[in-house]
C-alpha cells in the first residue's frame, strides 16, 4: 500500500459529495483533490509515503470541526498536519493510502501573549519565526524555544511530536498547558477542568482539575489541537555561549558522559546541547565528498578521517547557551570550564552576539581564531546562528544539511527539502544518562549503519538530568528505488535494534507508527478501547501512534 | 445519603459470599466487614462522609487486580485510598455510601532507588517518612520532597491528588514517571510506552511514546497505581533559609505579591513557600483563645489583633530554602533581600540545621533572638521543623494544628485528627499570579468567612512563576451536626464564588468531586466516555472527579 519513491502510485479519489462539501465549507481555494497538487505538497523526505486523496486547509477551529464532521459521515479518514515541516520523521504522510489530509498552517493566529505571566496563545500554524517575529517586534521581554531544525516548523505541532529545543524550555511538550481541541465527533473540548469559558489559570497550571488531559493528544489521534498555550522565559540578566570540543580517546568518552550528566544535575547546564559526532558536524560544514567514496556506498574510516582533518572537526563537539544572573552564569562557567577541560576544548564566546565593541571584535576575531586552529570558514559560518538557537531565535542554517548529499550546493533561502527531493530519515531512542547506557547505545548503532553500508551519524541530546536522545538518521537518494529501500532496512533494523534493548524510540515516522505500540499490548488495547468509544468510525488518523486500526488493514 | 456527624447512619452490607472470597483471597485480617470497624478507620475531618461496607488491604498489585475483577462481577464499586491521610480533603471516604474500600496502606514496598538517575520506585502505601528514613539509612546523596502536612501521606497518593510540597520539587505530580496501572478490569498495565517489561527509561523519560498516560490517573477513577517512579534531586551543595515577615500596610500588598512573582521567574526562589496570614500562623503557635469570643462565632478584629500581639506574628509570614551552588545561593539571597526587604523583614537563619558550632550558637541565640523581638517562645519551636521542610525532612509538627480548636492541648505524638474528632475542611483555589488576581481572591474570600462567621485562615502557596494556590480552611466542631452543617455550607460558598470568577480549586474534597467538572459538559462528556469504555460496570470510584455517575445517583 505505501509507496516507494520512483514507484508508479495511484491515488484514491474521494466521492465528488464531499470533495464539494468541503469546497462550500472552506472554499475552493482551500480544497487540493487533483492528484498532481496532492503529490506536490506531501512529499516526504522518508523513503515510503501514502498518497492522500485530498488535502484541506482550514483556517478555523469551526472549520476543522465541520471537516471531522463532513468526514466522519463520508467514512473517511482526516489526519491532520500542524505545518508538516517534520522533515525526516514523515512529514505529511499518513500511515494509509486515500483520506484526506488536514493541514492547519492558514490557522496563524496568536491570540494573546502575556508579558507578566510568561506565556502566548497560538493556533498551529504559527510557526516559531512567527513568534519570534511577534516577540521582537513587540519588544518582548519573553522568549520562546525554537525547534533546531526549520523556523517555519509548528510550535503546536512540534510540542505535540515531542520535539526539542536547545534553551532551558527545550521540553516544548512541557511547555505547552492548556488546549482548545476538536475532538473526532466535532465537539470542541477545553482542557484544564475549570469552568469551560471562564478559567482563568487554564494555560497557567498545568494539572488543572481531574485527569490532566493535555498529555491525551501528544502523539495521539484522539483530537486536533486547534489552539493552545505555550509558556515562554523571561531573557535572562546575562547570557554565555560555551562552544566544545572533545579531544579526549574514544576510552574515556564513558566518564566524559557521566559527567556530563551530573553538570545537568547540578544545573551548571541548563540548556539542552545535542553532542554531535565527526559526521554530524561535516553535513553542516561542507558536502558530501562522494570522490572519497571509491566505490564504496559510504566512507571509510580513512576518507571520513581525512575529510574530518580537512574541516578542523573533532570526535564530538557542541554548543550551549549559558543562562541567569551574573551569579548563577559565573557558576556555570566555573562548572564547565572545570569538567569539560579534562576532556576537550571549551571556549566561552557568547560576547559574539553582543552589540558593542566588544561583540565587533569578537566577531572580527572568530575567522582568524578559527584558521589559526585549522578550521573550515564554515565554522564562522555558522557560529552566530548556532549561538542564537541557544537564544530561542529560529533559523535554517542547519536544516540546509538537508541538501549536503544529494545536491552540489546547500541553497542558501526557500529551504524546503520533502519538495526538493532530499532523502533522509531519522530515529532517537531515548537512553538512560549513564556513560554505561550511551556507550552501548553508541555500540548497538554503530554495527547497524555498517550493515547498511551509511555513514554514521549520531547527535547526543540532552534530554534532562536524566536521559539522552541518541538522535542517528541517514541520508539516501530520494529518486532511487532502491536507496530507499537500503534506508527503509536501515530504519527497520535501527528500531527492532532499540526496542530489543529497551531504548524507546522518543518519536515514530509514518512509516513506524502504525507499529509504535506493539511491545506493550496492554497499553495499546487501553488506548485501542479509548480510541473506539470516541471515534468509533474511525475517522481521525486511524493507526497514528499505534492506536486504532489503519483503514487498509481492518 | 451522606452521613453528617451526629447523624444516625446505616451501613449497607456486602454478600456473604463477596466477604467470604475477599477473605480467602486476601487473609482474614485484611478484610474489614464489621460496622464498627469501618467506622473507626473511615472517619473524615470533613463534615460530611460515607460509610463504606467493607475495608480491604492488599498487599500486591495481583491482589489489587484480583479485587477489582471479584467487585466488578458482584457489581460492588471500590474507592481505592492509598494512606487516606488526606485530612481535611476527604480523607478515606467515598463519595457514595456502601462499596469497598481499598487501603493500600500495606503496600509499602521501595522496589529501588537509583542514585545515579535520581529517582525511586515505590508502592501507594510507601510514606514519606519511610523514603526519607530509607535514604538517610542509605545516605544517599539524594533528598525526596515530602507534603507539608503529614510525615505518614503517602508519596504516590499525594502526588496522585496534586498535592504539593516546598523544596524545588514541590510538585508532586509532575515528578512522577512511569506507572503501572491496575485497570477496571483488573488489567496491569505499564505506562510509558516502550516494550513491557524491557524500556530502560520509563521513570526516567516523562513523555514516553504516543500519547501521554500518567496524566490520566491523577485525580481519577481510571485506574489503582500501584507501583510509579518518583524523581528525587541531589542535596545542593549550599542549604539556606530565609525567614520573612510582612510588616508594610496592607496598600502594598499587591505590589509585593508582583515582586514575588518576578522572583520566582527570575528563579531567585526556587522554593514553594506558604505565605500564611496571621490566623494560619497562630494556628501553629497556640490553641483557639476561646474565651476572647465573647459570645461571637468567630474573633472579633480587635480580639484577633490582641492575640497577634501577643504571639508576635505579622500579618504575613513565610520561609524560604535556598539552594545551589554558594554562587547561585549568592543570588537567591542578593535578591530576596533587596526585594523582600522593601515589605519587612527577612533574616537568613539555614545556620540553624548546621552540626557545627556555628549551628550551635544560631539555635541558642534564636530563642533569645526571638524573646527580644516579642515573640512566642513556640516560633523557636517550630522553626526546625519549618527549615527542614525545605530539605524535604517530613514532620507532624504542623498537622498538629488540626487539633488547636477542638482541643485543649495539641498532642505531642500519635497525630491522628480524623480518629480524634478534629473538624476541618480545605479548598484551594488556583489564582493567576499577579497582585491583581491574589487581592481579588482574597476580597472574594474574606466575606465568605464573614457570612458564615469562621476565622479568616488563607495561605498563599507558591505553585509555580504562574500560579498561587489560595488556600482557606476553617476549623468547626465535628460532632456538632449544626456546626458541621455550617462548615458545609461554609464550603459551598466558596467552591460557588471561586467557580464563578474563574478560579477552580486545585484539589476537591469527598464532599465536592462529584460535582468537579460540571462547569465544563464537554470535557465531563469526554471522560464519560471513556470511563464507559474502560469500567462498563462502574466499579471503580464512580463520580471521582465528576468521572462516571456515583451508584446512588445511576
Amino acid at each position: 500500500m505505501s509507496v516507494p519513491y520512483g514507484a508508479s502510485r495511484t491515488a484514491a479519489t474521494l466521492p465528488a459529495t464531499l470533495v464539494a462539501a468541503l469546497e462550500s465549507l472552506l472554499g475552493p481555494d482551500a480544497v487540493l483533490a487533483d492528484a498532481d497538487a496532492v503529490e506536490a505538497v506531501t512529499r516526504t523526505c522518508v523513503p515510503v509515503r501514502e498518497l492522500a486523496s485530498a488535502v484541506v486547509y482550514p483556517s478555523t477551529a469551526e472549520q476543522v470541526q465541520a471537516v471531522l464532521r463532513l468526514a466522519s459521515e463520508a467514512g473517511v479518514p482526516v489526519w491532520p498536519v500542524s505545518t508538516g515541516r517534520n522533515w525526516g520523521y514523515g512529514e505529511r504522510s499518513a500511515c494509509y493510502p486515500g483520506g484526506i489530509t488536514l493541514l492547519l498552517e492558514r490557522m496563524t493566529r496568536i491570540w494573546h501573549v502575556d508579558e507578566t505571566l510568561g506565556y502566548a496563545i497560538v493556533e498551529p500554524g504559527v510557526t516559531y519565526k512567527q513568534l519570534n517575529d511577534h516577540l521582537k517586534q513587540s519588544r518582548s521581554r519573553l522568549w520562546a524555544d525554537c525547534a533546531g531544525s526549520t523556523q517555519f516548523a509548528s510550535v503546536i505541532g512540534n510540542a505535540l511530536d515531542k520535539g526539542r529545543g536547545l534553551t532551558p524550555m527545550a521540553d516544548h511538550f512541557g511547555a505547552l498547558c492548556g488546549m482548545d481541541v476538536a475532538l473526532p465527533d466535532g465537539t470542541l473540548m477545553e482542557t484544564g477542568g475549570g469552568e469551560a469559558g471562564n478559567n482563568t489559570v487554564r494555560h497557567l497550571y498545568k494539572w488543572g482539575v481531574g485527569p490532566y488531559l493535555d498529555g491525551l493528544f501528544a502523539q495521539s489521534n484522539l483530537g486536533v489541537v486547534v489552539r493552545a498555550g505555550i509558556w515562554l522565559m523571561p531573557a535572562p540578566a546575562v547570557f554565555d555561549f560555551a562552544a566544545f570540543e572533545y579531544t579526549a580517546g574514544p576510552e574515556r568518552l564513558g566518564p566524559f558522559i557521566d559527567d556530563l550528566r551530573e553538570l545537568v544535575m547540578q544545573r551548571a547546564i541548563r540548556a539542552h546541547p545535542h553532542l554531535a559526532n565527526d559526521f554530524a558536524m561535516m553535513c553542516i560544514l561542507s558536502q558530501y565528498p562522494h570522490e572519497a567514496l571509491q566505490g564504496r556506498r559510504h566512507l571509510s574510516e580513512a576518507a571520513t578521517a581525512a575529510w574530518r582533518r580537512q574541516h578542523g572537526v573533532a570526535a564530538w563537539t557542541f554548543g550551549c547557551g549559558l543562562y541567569g544572573s551574573r551569579e548563577e552564569v559565573r557558576y556555570q562557567k566555573r562548572m564547565m570550564r572545570r569538567v569539560l577541560s579534562r576532556y576537550g576544548r571549551v571556549q566561552f564566546i557568547g560576547a559574539a552576539i553582543r552589540d558593542d565593541w566588544f561583540g565587533a571584535i569578537v566577531r572580527w576575531a572568530a575567522p582568524r581564531a578559527n584558521r589559526l586552529l585549522g578550521k573550515s570558514p564554515e565554522f564562522t559560518k555558522v557560529m552566530l546562528p548556532a549561538i542564537n538557537l541557544f537564544r530561542g531565535i529560529p533559523t535554517d542554517d542547519f536544516v540546509r544539511q538537508a541538501y549536503f548529499k544529494s545536491h552540489r550546493v546547500k541553497p542558501e533561502r526557500d529551504i524546503d527539502p520533502a519538495r526538493d527531493g532530499c532523502g533522509f530519515v531519522w530515529i532517537g531512542p531515548v537512553v538512560p544518562f549513564t556513560g554505561e547506557h550511551v556507550l552501548k547505545a553508541l555500540a548497538l548503532t554503530r554495527p547497524i549503519f555498517e550493515r547498511h553500508e551509511f555513514d554514521f551519524f549520531v547527535e547526543v541530546i540532552i534530554e534532562s538530568a536524566r536521559t539522552v536522545i541518541v538522535l542517528v538518521g541517514v541520508f539516501y537518494e530520494r529518486h532511487d528505488a532502491a536507496d530507499a529501500e537500503r534506508a527503509r532496512r536501515w530504519y527497520d533494523d535501527a528500531r527492532e535494534t532499540y526496542r530489543a534493548h529497551g531504548y524507546p524510540p522518543y518519536r515514530a515516522t509514518s512509516m513506524s507508527t502504525a507499529e509504535a505500540l506493539t511491545g506493550n499490548p496492554p497499553l495499546c488495547d487501553f488506548l485501542g478501547t479509548i480510541k473506539r468509544a470516541l471515534d468509533p468510525s474511525g475517522t481521525l488518523a486511524p493507526g497514528r501512534y499505534g492506536v486504532g486500526v489503519p483503514p487498509d488493514r481492518a
